[in-house]
């Protein structure tokens, strides 16, 4: 770069000339969310809705005929230089100015027919039409990408909570053991989550924006006068054309269609970072009741060669960290939406859009992949359950039990099994399973429970509820989340 | 309060018996909010949830004949000191706990015939049931008080629209004007925001939660074994007793629920801050097309007595700016909840969520006020409208003149007209007016358009384009909120 | 309440009455902060400025001499009732202006003299100047109990870091075992992040604010016009009356002061946050490496009579969630503090200041009890050290015997240990400790390494680098923390 | 790109190998931006500090003589393919890993002695400490950068401070007029805002980390020993090197650095916001005080020839209204700082930090180019401050006259005035004027003032108080940011 007077002595590392390629963001660094969110998919995306305008207004009988198929080549996206455009955006705000620029001048070089192809390009729209419906397309289409993983993800999960209905393991709620659990409906919970999030997500409306330079159609009033069209059928004919849902309105200053998309893909990432907190948890070498796929070259540490980082794990929840931000980003900016056009707010919204497209995509080819391969030890998970021993039971024996026993001095059945645990808390906690045992078979009598029963009750498998039940109706709720339908997106 | 060592010279300016009664949050100081959000109300409502259950588990036969009627008089909000409660939800986290040994005092006390009513208090349930649902009693309860100003203040802006179909004024754009406008439009606009908001909100579900200690429904299937009912009746019925939705499974990790009754709120509040945001523009002196409607009392200055501020537009906005940060804690919640039950995400979330529903409860009832009352002076509107001139409708005049000039010297129709643009903004901006008339005249033969149809292009009354039927496709896309059905909440 | 038309069937729980009393934040449920932050306390903030400025226009000689005293008198916070100010604050946006009017009332009829102590009233103030300073002195008194709750618990970690020097345990990254490392260690580096968060907290400002109604102090130059002293005085006095600092001009638009209270607020929050997180993990059953104090009554769950949460981590693992959210709204508020006093951005201020004080007061209490009280178990720490077994050296051992080693086959010394590291993880994990002792031994010639020296290599407690020598010297960059000087706030 | 099963419907927009150019940002679209703050400048971040680290050691005797030199030379960033390091980076989750492999293959290669240069390779340090180490850098070059231009923007607004001392406006609380005011005092107060902001940031201390791998600086005591430095001395001979701050100790899990550095940088675009919010509304045409510098090809309208919009504050303020998550985000990431490297927070904080850099870097440009060429309207701030008549001047009236008025049936001086306001504010706005004067000398006696007295009170030019010398006191408070002292950095 030239020399900056002013700043003489300041090291420059980089080039103008170079992109972001993902250095500071591993999570999303893959050719698949590259290719359907990158800059180069944006400008993609906007080319796109150009020539899909181009196409409706040749049909309507609008433009020349064959103007739509010249705009269509002068669309290729191969014959723009992003990097320009970006810094040409700065005169307008917006990259849609520099853009049109480029795009008029390669459809008059391409229409070698004089046709006057160039009355088709943008005619009666404004950037903000454009704009917004560009990234409408890209919406669905990466969002389309993230439920093939996700439903890839939400099988694996279903397999697991099916072969793992029985695996017995420990329930922690504020850290500490609460109860029995099983593993199959931890994993049904799991699945629980995504589906329900991926099925909202799956409801989102990417709806097309036309309204003009002030919303009220007037561009292109004057351009259908006269002709058997309307401002709304054009509308409607791009909404086709681009494969959007139609808007019954110009929906310029009103950002429900974006906040609700923000949501849903935030939802998605609330319930993936669940997922990997809880597997950051469960892989730890204290508790070694999971591991991540292993996979070679995956995992490793700079300065210790024999350590395995939980990388997936690691990866899904630093998004899952980022999209609350993102999701207050796009609500701040609906908010400010001053005016027919507002002085800053729109411009906020792309990038944090993005950024929630790109975390949610690159987060959701990890989970599928950890959820696909995930290293399940039944071994481990019954020998936490049984760290706390038979106290763990102490809610379902004091609710059996209690019952059965009289009042003594004055104490109820119940209390005087709280005695019983707090006596047991007493003693040093190698030595609480055996005193829990003794004093409860000293404060009931063995009449009233016979060992045997007592055992019974003693056994965390006969304290699991409705975790068989529960799982299943999980997975009847979301019946076209728990079968694998098709491969995911982010093996490509 | 009693003396503190090591904080000796503190002014100590409160006592801990006072609550917060809304100082510092003017817009949600109102008796309607404090009776639907206030602690208080967050006591009856875990109480409601704690009396429905006993209703619920006596009439399955699994408790006493009559502790329903016990409990239910036991948990009469009155007989709680909050305060204390408050003071006592430190030792587990949360109010649940120590209310329940207050509630069991006081149904043991009022069992007079010694039924054992206290067996059917909280019997297989755990605080995280209790609170949750709690919190969904107490947001439905104020989401029905929301709806009903909502579609007040709707109805009100559908009035407004067509009203003003054609007052006349100037659409904004990045703060410039843009293009002739109606206020019809942008109220029709604003309502269109709004409806949107509050479709989504009155589609909101609130889900009872049952789960017991580890979710797995292991205390109530011990209390249903033998009996005809199963733990997931008791939770169906007690969605029915609260009027609440019932869930398919326990959701106590998953907060989509949450998450989405958040988005709804704060998607309400976005509607509410645009329109507040504009008013405020809007009714500044500089514009002077809208007024706050006048209330003896309000908007009055502690120094400038002449002054008149649009406080009800401030504290909307107020509310509107807080609430992407209220979303965004309640994503955070959900993508932190670890475990069975989170280590501090839950906690998170309470005082989140109950902000959120205070600021979208006391912003709906000034916002309703606000558009009840709206003076609206079509007079400033043309005005600003007409300091442009007619140079606002160079877009139009170049769409309907564009194609009728022949080229000259190489130069197409369009680009004569934005020379003629270009040539008009180089004189003084008095001046624009009249250069604009007279270059354009000049740049096109009067055969080709006569000076009646110059004059007629350069009437902003005929370059509306669809104002008038967006606006009533908007109305119609959203017939529940165009019409008055009942008054609102805050006028209690 | 009255009847509401049209919320007909909305169920009220509360009365508008009631205050919040902290139910849903039990952290900061307590008589200490709702002393210094509750809304009583901002009244009496309020209060306190009146008053002062009373006193400063009476020395001044631009008030009737005794007009302080009846100003002080009719000032005391007894007189007036919160929560009334409350709902009239709403007519003005502000709650000085309602209080305004009362202590206006009180001092006349206090005024037994008729001296006409109410022109020493708010003369020449506005509503912010009296706000913004209110605000300040609430901080400053809040951030003085904050430090010293804060002091109490870097104390209490210090000592730990002494004691525990040399106590082993691991050190884990990325949730996986890196390195040997000492509890010590780990103490200093919790105090580390304290005592620097608390440094930063006691070189805050807290400003006093005197610009009048539009910062020009206009009145205040008519008022001081022919007297002696400028409004620069005043404003200089009233600093010294309070025992703020004196700010060289008014700061009404300038919210530096706010955003770094609020910076420095979060960052103790976010080293509170960092200290709870790791207990969490820390006093996990499957863990066990520390535990919180045991006081009867905390932890106790509603179901499960045998668990001990680790609630005070928990509430202040709350606090620093939250801390985030409201440095944004700080943030936010300040970037939109447009014209000379805003349109909202001001009144979003208040709210988010007060919970962060709230939170940090609230969090900074259960702090210094978890630190003066923790409970830590050295066995547990080795036994957690050892599962990984001599692998986790093997860093170490190719730092040192690397270098011995001969090339081998084209492979470095560096390689061929990692050859070892590598087949050791292909054995199964209760293998691999004896599995890496005999690569070991077999890839390094005894000739080049003794038994002795090997041991030594893998005896953890020589490679502890400089645990020790790091931790003296945070402590020693840090001496106003690192000795306990006086009592803490939150034990009144 | 390769076919992706499973996606084959979708259309992708992009390729792999495209990196993101700012065409969704074009606040930060420009080549300094890019050089100082873009993957290729993180990338050179990184070689720097390694290559600084082989210096150290080698100066130290701790690595082969000559091997820094050969560093050097491999650690050029043209060698390195960013894309391709950052897909790799995902094994690892940090983009040292695989850098690193790369530098030791080049390091090998080029060292053609074969002296054993690799050995001054990343010894004894971790992924962390060239992590952190390097973002500092990244980031000192960047706030050098924003220094530049900010020292510029309040030069040049301190120019606009003089010389706009006496020119007339209006000053506006709440968007209402308030008092007289002048642009001279506005001028003054923005450049408050962002001299204060610019002093903070140039204190903000950029240190250097070296923990080694579990941060008790293991590997490098094996290093040093039996050399005469120690682990502190490299640490400090590092700082040295790169121009860094030295570090009393590790600081790899508290991250105060880094949120207060975030602070710095939100504080500035606090600052900046605010101006360009300020700049917005004053160059709306409605009321025209202020205009942004005219520049071929800036503020044009892709639909309205004639609109020229205020492109540097959109942008601007669209930058202040993305920090506050930004900081969030720094905020939450180090409350999370769990372990000795935690499980994802740190990763959030990378894009987090590196974003705010761009967007404040990117501000500063637009910001020095708005300031240096704004365009004043001083007839417009004249005609505006007339609009309300003198009306305004009632809080001045007041506290001028109302001493000298006699009780009239119990109504104080002042009582008499708010009644002529009152009586005033019945009349039509535009006849206001001149019943305020009309009422107001007949509610004052003649003898009490004379008409030439009123007529003084009512000229706003006698109501500005201390404006010019708060204005005064603000730019002596920073001299060092009042006079231009060097071209900013954004002209380059």
């Amino acid at each position: 770069m030239t020399e900056t007077p002013g700043t003489g002595g300041t090291v420059r590392f980089g080039t103008a000339a170079d992109g972001d390629v993902g250095l500071l963001s591993p999570v999303s660094a893959s050719p698949l969310v590259t290719a359907l969110t990158g800059d180069r998919a944006v400008l993609a995306a906007i080319l796109a809705v150009e020539s899909g305008w181009a196409a409706v207004l040749e049909k309507a009988g609008l433009a020349p005929a064959g103007s739509a198929a010249v705009v269509a080549s002068a669309a290729e996206a191969g014959r723009y230089d992003a990097a320009d455009i970006a810094l040409r955006a700065r005169g307008g705000g917006n990259p849609v100015i520099p853009l049109l620029g480029d795009l008029r001048k390669h459809v008059t070089a391409l229409d070698g027919a004089r046709i006057g192809a160039v009355k088709a390009v943008h005619t009666s729209l404004t950037s903000q039409d454009v704009l917004d419906t560009a990234l409408m397309l890209l919406a669905r289409n990466t969002v389309e990408a993230v439920l093939a993983d996700l439903k890839c993800t939400t099988a694996a999960l279903a397999s697991l909570a099916e072969k793992h209905a029985d695996t017995l393991g420990v329930g922690r709620s504020l850290t500490q053991h609460s109860l029995p659990y099983t593993f199959g409906l931890r994993a049904a919970q799991w699945f629980h989550g995504l589906a329900a999030a991926g099925r909202q997500l799956g409801n989102v409306q990417f709806p097309v924006q036309f309204g003009g330079a002030a919303g009220t159609l007037a561009a292109g009033t004057v351009l259908t006068s006269g002709s058997a069209t309307s401002p709304f059928d054009l509308a409607d004919s791009l909404a086709r054309q681009l494969g959007l849902a139609a808007a019954p309105a110009p929906w310029h200053t009103n950002r429900l269609a974006v906040t609700s998309l923000g949501h849903a893909l935030a939802s998605a990432l609330d319930a993936a970072g669940k997922i990997a907190t809880d597997v950051l948890f469960l892989s730890r070498p204290e508790v070694a009741e999971l591991a991540e796929p292993r996979v070679a070259g995956r995992g490793v540490s700079s300065a210790m060669p024999q350590k395995q980082n939980p990388v997936l794990s690691v990866l899904i929840r630093s998004s899952a960290l980022q999209a609350p931000q993102l999701v207050a980003q796009l609500h701040l900016a609906a908010a400010n939406f001053n005016d027919e056009r507002p002085d800053a707010a729109w411009h906020t919204e792309w990038p944090a859009l993005r950024q929630l497209l790109r975390l949610t995509l690159g987060a959701a080819g990890h989970l599928r992949e950890l959820a696909e391969g995930l290293q399940v030890f039944p071994d481990a998970m019954r020998r936490n359950l049984d760290l706390a021993g038979p106290l763990l039971l102490a809610e379902g024996v004091g609710a059996a039990v209690a019952p059965l026993l009289a009042e003594q001095d004055g104490r109820s059945g119940k209390e005087q099994l709280q005695a019983v645990v707090d006596r047991t808390l007493e003693a040093p906690a190698s030595e609480q399973s055996g005193t829990y045992r003794r004093l409860l078979r000293e404060a009931v009598p063995a009449q009233t429970l016979s060992d045997g029963q007592l055992a019974e009750l003693l056994d965390p498998a006969n304290y699991l509820g409705q975790a068989a039940g529960i799982s299943r109706r999980i997975l009847a709720a979301f019946p076209d989340f728990s079968t694998p339908t098709q491969n995911g997106a982010n093996r490509g």
